[in-house]
């Protein structure tokens, strides 16, 4: 269960009231039409674990994954917290980067006969994830037939390049939906297949996912829409949104929203403006110490959302112990570091307040594969909500063509 | 060697002259009144090096690190950066938060007759080190005597509550001078120690900050005084400054730099104004798929540095292999990934040029410690002279005393 507290007050005026309606209409309307279609993977996405159960699958302990952005972030957000409390998970490596130590040292960990390999690419074009599947194909010496083919997996848009390449190869291919963008894909194919296949419980992740979404569009989350009402109308004034979360094994699941919050709301708007508004992820309790003098005392244009996990499921205590000198730290001796982490996160939020800079907080029960489906659904939704009230596209990404033109003129040319 | 460019342009009139001399006076100022030491580490802290050829040490293959923020940040951040160029380093182990699973995970890890012990607090009363080390003692039933005692060196100020620790049991002791902040301690006995132990050319590290530090007051650096002076003219029209690395395992770094910038230029101002700059890490070309996007159409609000390493040691290149359906990435075979990611870098910072971004590249020809050294003395040099520019005190952080104290209200009462 996710529970939702906010420090700072929406003003419920009949206009807002209005534009916030109008909002719920407008992403009703974009699930409804199929428009858009993340709404809907907790539904669709049954089709790929079907899929997946009734593959024939060779041995495996290790699980390779080329793919880079969306064709990744989600993944490792949802290993990284899961991982502790999963059982039997196999090893996931990642391919991601164009850089040659990376790729070096991660092709050196990869178990040929072991592996099961994902190519993840929404277009197939995707320079850096082509190149690393060339480097695994070579390294490996795999074959693109027979054995090795059937350890080979490509996620991709229907008649994608790679989906040509994969029908050539008979490779098993899973497809993304075409009204899913890469950012908002983790709960497609792109998620759900490789994550399954590592033995997480991808079912009740969707099952998490899924009845947010319902709560929501059943107007159950009011909470959620204000929010949006609110980072919209302070574009100007908190340009800044920090997502503070207290827990380790958040910090993927940080950069997976500062990848959903950036490319969604950093946009040319209707009337041509430019407008956005900048994610920072910050993992509590180590950024208090780098990081929370700035939003303290620095220029008042952040908001600061928290992520509090009530229980870890850890017994670990600091031990009763004294050591001369540094008895002033005993008070925390026998206490569980589970309430340490939280009394920080507490006192952190409670010093903002203090200080009048914006908060809320979304508290998870435990660390469950429902309570980060419900996670990831709700930054969704919320990213949605708010690109409608800043009235821009929130699912392209117009701004990284330039670059890429630019680099293929420069290594073509 | 650091090569330094730059696309924006700084109008040099006579009181941005002036501005920019009485900043230089007021940094060496800072340094000749030994007000301020960390100019000073890459002489002082030979002492420290000389101390450690002189220790009688027990065998050991891990570096077990106790220290949170400034007290570790430094660390991680160079042995990230030059781990894969360096021979038989030692393993190193982080304790840094108070996350129990974290916790749970590394004391696993740890091999007690193989590690020596660092804990490392300018205080000795940091909560997340204190507690981490009595977890420490505990899990490895670690003496405070005999041989086990001499696996276990304390890093702090002198006459802290850590130095009575150590001088109580007789632990070896390196004192933080005190005229040296956490944040940029990194080259004092913080850094030095424990990388040293680790294996790590802690020599050439000092004499590339020493060189730079040198060079900058010699006036030969006039384009780190100009870019200082182009940040705080720009407080308010560019708030947000990326650092955009293109080397996965700059990660640490643009993590130390985050925090050296934000603690240090987040603040109240002679005016008592809110005033500061919002530094924000990422690493290329990773992110060109989750954050340019905001870059380029999202509000003009940020200004943008990329490092660049023209030469990683690497040849491996993208194999020579055609696969159907995916032809059209076929540039890139046979070209070496160092080739690919700088043309990356190049054309990101290209694109970004051509739609009127702030930018700025520094250029390392390759990694070695004198390098980074080097970029470490120029990213605090530039926050120094910046702190000066925006009429700040750089070297303290009032705003994290709050959260602290509502801490110890609800844990004590």
């Amino acid at each position: 269960m996710l529970e939702f507290k906010r420090s700072f007050s929406v003003d419920l005026t009949e206009d807002a009231q209005k534009n916030m309606d109008e909002t719920m209409s407008s992403l009703k309307n974009e699930m409804d039409s199929d428009e858009i279609g993340y709404y809907k993977l907790p539904q669709t996405s049954q089709e790929i674990i079907k899929k997946i159960e009734n593959l024939d699958l060779p041995n495996y302990s290790q699980i390779v994954i080329m793919g880079i952005g969306g064709s990744n972030l989600g993944i490792k957000a949802i290993e990284q917290i899961l991982r502790p409390y999963g059982k039997d998970i196999k090893e996931i490596l990642y391919l991601e980067n164009s850089d040659p130590i990376s790729i070096s040292l991660t092709l050196k960990k990869i178990k040929k006969d072991e592996a099961l390999f994902f190519v993840i690419s929404k277009s197939g074009g995707t320079i850096e994830t082509t190149s690393a599947f060339k480097s695994v194909i070579s390294y490996c010496d795999l074959k693109l037939e027979g054995d090795d083919a059937k350890r080979i997996f490509a996620i991709t848009d229907e008649n994608s390049a790679l989906s040509e390449f994969a029908k050539h190869y008979d490779i098993t291919e899973f497809n993304i939906p075409l009204n899913v963008g890469g950012r908002f894909s983790v709960l497609s194919a792109v998620g759900v297949a490789p994550l399954m296949m590592a033995g997480f419980d991808v079912k009740s992740l969707l099952k998490g996912a899924g009845d947010f979404i319902e709560s929501f569009f059943d107007g159950k989350e009011a909470h959620l829409i204000e929010k949006a009402y609110y980072a919209s109308q302070n574009v100007q004034k908190l340009p800044i949104n920090v997502l503070f979360s207290y827990a380790d094994r958040l910090e993927n699941f940080t950069k997976w929203f500062v990848q959903l919050w950036a490319e969604s709301l950093g946009k040319i708007d209707k009337n041509a403006n430019h407008v956005g508004l900048t994610p920072v992820g910050l993992i509590g309790a180590v950024d208090q110490h780098s990081f929370l003098q700035l939003i303290i005392e620095g220029t008042r244009d952040k908001s600061v959302t928290f992520i509090k996990i009530e229980d870890f499921g850890s017994d670990l205590s600091v031990p009763d112990i004294t050591l001369f000198g540094i008895e002033k730290t005993n008070f925390i001796n026998n206490k569980k570091f589970n309430l340490l982490i939280n009394a920080q996160c507490d006192a952190t939020m409670q010093s903002l307040i203090d200080t009048k800079v914006s908060t809320d907080i979304i508290t998870l029960d435990f660390v469950s594969p429902e309570n980060i489906g419900s996670l990831i659904a709700y930054f969704e939704l919320l990213t949605s909500a708010t690109g409608v009230m800043m009235h821009i596209n929130t699912y392209n990404q117009p701004g990284v063509e330039l670059g890429k033109q630019i680099l293929y003129k420069n290594l073509q040319g």
